[in-house]
């Protein structure tokens, strides 16, 4: 059977309306990156020094150990494939492994963190270490006790000027370092957030570089409590940490001090701004956004190649078992999660380079965007996870029973994606914060001020139309002309909320949080508005091959369209749309989705996932899932032997002692 | 701290509005039941021959020892405390595992399959080697290709008239038996569903009792591969497995005989009535919407307890954080999941009893009731589930990062929860078996018949009301109204659609398939007014108390209210609501959550969970979550030594020649 491709997904391919390299390339940028991606990606692949052993079947403590190993090779043959680009070692690290390696928190965390807070003093000491590895890092921020909220922080960082050292300390349980990547087994070095006091005064959350094992024996030192904080829902390949302190002495040089400064007689000097640090958060948002859309389409793929190869049930008496992709049901679970994979990859794109413009301007001083930034890309990460959870479980429960298995990879790249709607931001919190944006922008614009970016329109007031006009419901422009009026219209109603909370009589705090349902509210249609606009953006880039432009335009209308539908109360509640129009967008949602039948394998192909990386069994490119799914069974821990060894333990004394009784 | 309730929490008790025994008594069925249900939970908890071991810090081969020790030792005790109420059983079994044990298949499906389908004879056999351990079954009917449409099972047992034996084969890697409970390790019998054929004719799927290991030395019998299907999203402790057939011959006395039947010549007699089998499956989803119910109610009752005890961010400036659940972003999360676990309880229990006084009724011969009955569960069925696994996740976000932690309990209550959606008929084609009552009862009615039961409301079809009225939103009545109405338009819409269909010239199957999505929904909106409607109905009991009905009420209007306002555009749809109304049940829901904040502890205690069920660090009865958290922490396995044994392996190494080349 080797080679071979499952005839039913054979005949999808040879039946699609477009070649999935055309829009593999405009998903990646173009064919030159797609070709460096599959080159790196094979090199990964089909590297015979990794074993790219199933952690399904392993312990979550061979699953630290086998993914130390891999990130302690996949770091020498990086170094030794002399990669560097960001991209190329992102590239060739998604295939070495789907799951988290080893030094994950060094490279996106630690280091950046040096690079950006740290004094070119503080640089020439630590990063060459940190880049050749002699010292392993992470960021030990969150706490038992303390998350999204930092300023709650508990742990301490005094100044002593008599020494002019810092000591560290956790004052509560509470205050116990939480969940840092890494810190449980494998790190030496932290950088540690703690609330800075100087002369019994505190100045707020501050960086401090922390030594925390020995480079020797690699034993916690003296006064640091280290450990694993036990089995989690996923990632249990990763070692997130706990970490105390009690009275660890650090010396002055060691605040990362390229901002805020401790003077050796403890005078403390301010930042410049507050706001810098959103760069960074901004950036990390938009991956999460891009990351979201990446998993997304991962499960959307492993579904769609599955209900192509499954057949079940009977349509019609007599005929053979139909394709599960043909019931239009199954059409309705997979493909609205297809177009918003499509729509938030384009999204996340779309914020990096907002980003990269941006960034040159703030490098320059010029932090004006940042805040506008800042809230677009907190709803957006809200957004993009919110909708990514519940797609993945929709597509798993779209694979029936066999979704459940590990074998489909569906539990496992969910339970690794879920926490984005947590971390970097708790989402209903970043709602909010999209929301106070929202909020001061649309009291601006009642001043006359005229607004810009992504909330201009909000100064202009759209008028509900009158009754009796049709709409063409399938028209972008029409549907983005919809959900922005929705988007200005839930602003409105907030802020009235807002208005009638303070009027009756509660303070702002209270008032707030008594709206805040409609804030939310409020900040998730912006955030979709946003979405559907870029997509519709996006199709207008003269350079789409015709045949692809067209497939991407129904997946943007079907994305829209069901957006609609889904919240089609929004929509009629002040007469912008009519039930009509509703009953319309239902009509064209089942003939885009008739229309996008034959094209959704190709659909989920151009996303360009190999095998190894979809690690799934019902996905597989070639279709062969029942021979796989019976192999990878046999090989599980539990069939080593016919006889299992617990038969001679337990089971048999039991039913002999049962027998005997009768 | 032992002993000491968490302060946060303690005051939440003391003010709430009533006692939660009451309700406890109320959900249970009485104060005796409550006694009962309490003395056996305790006598199982505090029974020091159970290990109550923590399966997270468990490999999965562990996980399945484990159990499989814990589930002989409970069958002993079972007996040996002369348990023999199946409530009685239910209650003792919850409290020695909130996971599943060994046996289980054997308790509910294997037995009760002799029990209703083997002849006297048959029974006279089997039954009492089943009841005393000495044979241990399951139930093997899914099969790698085949889920929930029984008739295409591939597996054959094909009648030999000259050895008058059944001849059992697995013709292809589809056919294998796939997923059965307890298959791959444990049992050593089976209830085999199989395709009967005699004389070359295929008379569909019929049970067969198969041997598969032997009562000596347990090995897979000639002819019988066996095995486990590998690691799953949950049940990990569970050996699901696989079971194929090689030219298995088994004598004709163990096709089960008691409704179709083989001569020993081959001749075959039908079955009296194929819809006999449909009131045990009526059982089995009523038992899930109850646990569908139970199991939505652990994850609020761990999120509503942690959202107090935990407090985070600051609402008022220089004021401490406040608990989590003061935000009323938080209680929108909770509260109508809070107020969902209360409705399908209560539909679950209506559900019981309407089978309870049905099957007197069928046992009598009188099986007019059953189609009603049959696709009145499929939906709830179906509804309960989505419900549930929605929900649970939610409460799991909602305790942000340590919800991610095995320590909150959720991940593995939803694991082991959300197959629910999938086995015992797959939840699609659940709400589409729904829909195709609804559709037959539309037409009836058109023809002019009265409807009875839960389709009645489709014979009259209620006016839209004219504009300009006033509603009160709170009104249950009104409420119960809404939810028919918008009921009844779903059902007539999709009725329109099929004709539409039909008169575009699609055949019935086509129409069917091209009208699902609009089906199903139809079939949502019939399930969803069945459950509001009664949950009102069970407040109207004369002997509920005062101050629990008042609170009771509270919710039911928050459950409808909120399917209102989710649902929006359903009801804005043809007018039936205008948007004024949706402003109001707004407000309504914001009112209604501000009065049951203080009833929030008090209404999740009341589910009566026992810590040691419940199996959640955050969901503590006690509140200590941080200290117990830190506890449990330091217990799991990655901390048996401070530096893990892999440093010496692969990290020191790797460190000191990074070190030798700077």
């Amino acid at each position: 059977m080797a080679g071979t491709v499952n005839p039913d997904l054979r005949k999808e391919r040879e039946s699609s309306s477009f070649d999935p390299d055309k829009i593999t390339n405009f998903l990646y940028g173009g064919p030159e990156i797609v070709k460096r991606k599959r080159e790196l990606e094979s090199l990964a692949l089909n590297d015979p020094d990794y074993d790219h052993e199933d952690l399904n079947f392993m312990s979550n403590e061979q699953q630290y150990e086998t993914q130390l190993k891999k990130g302690i090779l996949m770091t020498k043959k990086v170094q030794k494939l002399n990669l560097t680009d960001a991209m190329d070692i992102l590239f060739y690290r998604s295939a070495v492994s789907s799951d988290a390696t080893a030094f994950g928190l060094h490279v996106s965390m630690f280091m950046p963190t040096l690079h950006g807070q740290a004094t070119q003093e503080q640089k020439d000491k630590w990063l060459k270490l940190a880049e050749n590895y002699v010292i392993l890092g992470t960021y030990a921020q969150t706490e038992m006790g303390h998350g999204t909220f930092l300023r709650g922080l508990e742990t301490t960082a005094t100044y002593d000027p008599q020494t002019q050292e810092f000591v560290i300390n956790t004052p509560t349980i509470t205050a116990y370092k939480w969940w840092p990547g890494q810190l449980g087994k494998t790190t030496n070095y932290c950088v540690l957030m703690a609330q800075l006091y100087i002369h019994g005064k505190s100045h707020g959350p501050h960086p401090f570089m922390v030594q925390i094992r020995s480079l020797q024996d690699h034993k916690p030192l003296p006064g640091v409590t280290i450990g694993d904080i036990g089995p989690k829902f996923g990632y249990n390949s990763v070692d997130n940490g706990f970490l105390a302190f009690n009275n660890v002495r650090i010396p002055r040089e060691n605040m990362l001090m390229k901002y805020s400064k401790v003077e050796p007689d403890g005078t403390y000097v301010k930042p410049p701004s507050t706001k810098l640090a959103y760069g960074t958060m901004v950036l990390i948002r938009a991956n999460i956004v891009l990351n979201s859309g990446r998993a997304l389409a991962k499960a959307v793929t492993i579904a769609t190649r599955y209900s192509c190869v499954r057949r079940q049930s009977e349509m019609k008496p007599g005929q053979p078992e139909p394709q599960v992709l043909d019931y239009v049901t199954q059409q309705y679970k997979l493909f609205p999660y297809l177009a918003a994979a499509y729509a938030f990859w384009l999204t996340g794109q779309t914020m990096m380079s907002v980003y990269m413009t941006s960034s040159s301007q703030i490098s320059k001083g010029d932090i004006s965007v940042l805040p506008e930034l800042h809230a677009l890309s907190a709803g957006l990460k809200a957004l993009s996870s919110w909708v990514a959870n519940v797609g993945m479980e929709e597509c798993r429960l779209a694979c029936g029973g066999h979704g459940y298995s590990h074998a489909s990879g569906l539990p496992r790249h969910y339970a690794n994606m879920t926490p984005g709607a947590t971390y970097e931001g708790e989402n209903t919190v970043m709602m909010l914060q999209t929301a106070r944006y929202l909020m001061k922008s649309y009291n601006q614009s009642l001043q006359g001020e005229k607004l810009a970016g992504s909330v201009a329109y909000l100064s202009g007031v759209q008028p509900v139309p009158a009754a009796g006009r049709t709409r063409n419901m399938l028209d972008l422009g029409a549907l983005c002309d919809a959900f922005r009026h929705r988007a200005a219209r839930l602003v409105h109603e907030a802020a009235m909320q807002l208005r009638n909370e303070r009027q009756a009589g509660k303070d702002q705090p209270d008032a707030w949080n008594a709206a805040s349902v409609d804030l939310v509210k409020a900040a998730m249609a912006h955030s979709q508005y946003f979405v559907v606009k870029n997509f519709a953006e996006r199709l207008t880039d003269s350079r789409l091959d015709s045949s692809i432009s067209a497939v991407l335009t129904r997946l943007c209308q079907l994305h829209a369209l069901h957006g609609l539908v889904t919240n089609s109360g929004d929509f009629l509640e002040d007469g912008y749309l009519t039930g009509a129009d509703i009953r319309q967008a239902r009509r064209h949602i089942n003939a885009l989705m008739a229309k996008l039948r034959p094209d959704a394998v190709a659909l989920v192909d151009a996303f360009d996932f190999p095998d190894g990386i979809l690690n799934s069994i019902l996905g597989r490119y070639d279709g062969n899932v029942y021979q796989h799914l019976l192999e990878w069974a046999k090989a599980s821990p539990l069939n080593k032997t016919d006889v299992h060894q617990s038969y001679h333990k337990y089971l048999k004394p039991f039913l002999e002692a049962n027998r005997a009784k009768l």
